[in-house]
């Protein structure tokens, strides 16, 4: 299975094409230009470097958010705007499972962390367990050793306060540590010293931001377990209203408040 | 610390930005191009994009064996001429340690295989074992809850049969996994399954090949002990000769007989 994956939700723009065990092209930047500016041209050069035939891809795959507003809606667009030309479904994956799946068999427990602005993470709470290999994955015949990592899904991605994200990994069962990884970290990193009450280590810059290459890989496990949508159909997943969204609501309050006062008003 | 990261030790071409805790760019490629024509404009195409002033740069680091000899010398000759026309300290970064480095905080034993032909590989065996983060590393003064990863080396790169590869995993103490990566992967995939006697898993597309962004991750802690050199100076580390050096080595082995054999002659 040949996908295309993207990842503008945050800082980092990135694109990747993965054919089954193999990444074929992965370009990623980290950079003040916007990604109008960055990724389709990103894009443009893959396809060139590796001579890529759009058609023959089999899906494309979206980080679907949490993340940058703007961020998410190019992405999307993108993603729609080639899976609507090309006749390609669309594969949405949450971005902070990807973000886990940098830290591939990492030991322990990850937490994604991106910074969502007042006084916020974007987060969820993932470790890897070890299965048996399932059928149609690459497997000894006889049942032999070979294993997968897995990724868990302990605590699904969502926004809070970092006080409530270090509590709740603080209260976790088992006596593991923590990695933490994202552009949350930077931010928050003093306070993690704070208020971590277990081990914690951040990931360094080969694997602390958003890749791609990891989008394509769960894009890959979701497209096996048919959880793929119409290019049409995909809208991203913002977790909690935009800036615009919010300002026009207390605008709405305020004035209903206003309205609603008039009305009591004789 | 800025560091340019080089690696086209195998059928990968890599090039990656690392500034401290941040990943300015990566592009890699895997694709059937050579070297030659991939390496420098993608090199280019990074610098262009993140407007990357090459004089910024406190190091290049490249991926210095083994590997392939070709992609080795494109490798090694193209960090020289940037190293002295730049005038910047390189960095060799041994290519199986940097594959190892992909996988970040991984539980178990980490195995990197790259296809060495004439049924060998190019490998050595790696954990990750959790230390306090050390002084001049971010941590908490109070000495708090942050820790750090370490590559472990438990065996320094070798070239083998992977029978041998297997039997050495197989006697190793602890009782851990295996994750194997690389590209001897695919060529020894039913080979393992037969010979491992303990569990073990092959890394996903996102991580199973070279990574000039590990290169750099390595290079940096490498720079911090002090381990660089000058451009002129850097030579790769082959771990064998190269086929065109048998190929001559067994021709002169083959005239110095005959000529022991005129000699023997009266």
């Amino acid at each position: 299975m040949k996908i295309l994956a993207i990842d503008s939700s945050g800082l980092v723009a990135g694109v990747a094409v993965a054919e089954d065990d193999t990444l074929l092209a992965e370009y990623t930047t980290n950079y003040k230009k916007t990604h109008s500016q960055t990724l389709l041209p990103m894009l443009d050069e893959v396809k060139r470097m590796i001579e890529l035939d759009l058609s023959s891809l089999d899906a494309i795959a979206v980080a679907a958010g949490p993340g940058s507003f703007t961020g998410l809606r190019i992405g999307s667009a993108t993603a729609k705007g080639l899976g609507l030309a090309l006749d390609k479904p669309l594969i949405g994956v949450p971005t902070v499972d990807a973000l886990a799946m940098n830290l591939y068999g990492a030991e322990g427990y990850i937490c994604p962390i991106m910074d969502a602005r007042r006084s916020q993470v974007y987060t969820g709470i993932y470790t890897f367990a070890l299965e048996t290999a399932a059928a149609g994955e690459k497997t000894d015949e006889d049942g032999g050793m070979e294993r997968v990592y897995r990724l868990q899904i302990i605590k699904p991605q969502f926004v809070a306060p970092i006080e409530e994200v270090t509590e709740a990994l603080n209260r976790l069962p088992e006596e593991k540590n923590v990695i933490f990884l994202g552009d949350g970290v930077p931010v928050f990193h003093d306070r993690l010293g704070e208020l971590m009450r277990r081990p914690f280590v951040c990931a360094p810059a080969s694997c602390n931001r958003q890749r791609a290459a990891a989008v394509a890989v769960l894009a890959q496990r979701y497209a096996a377990q048919g959880r793929m949508e119409n290019a049409a159909d995909h809208a991203p997943e913002y977790l909690r209203p935009s800036q615009a969204e919010r300002t026009r609501k207390e605008k709405e309050r305020a004035q209903g408040g206003q309205e609603a006062g008039s009305h009591a008003d004789p």
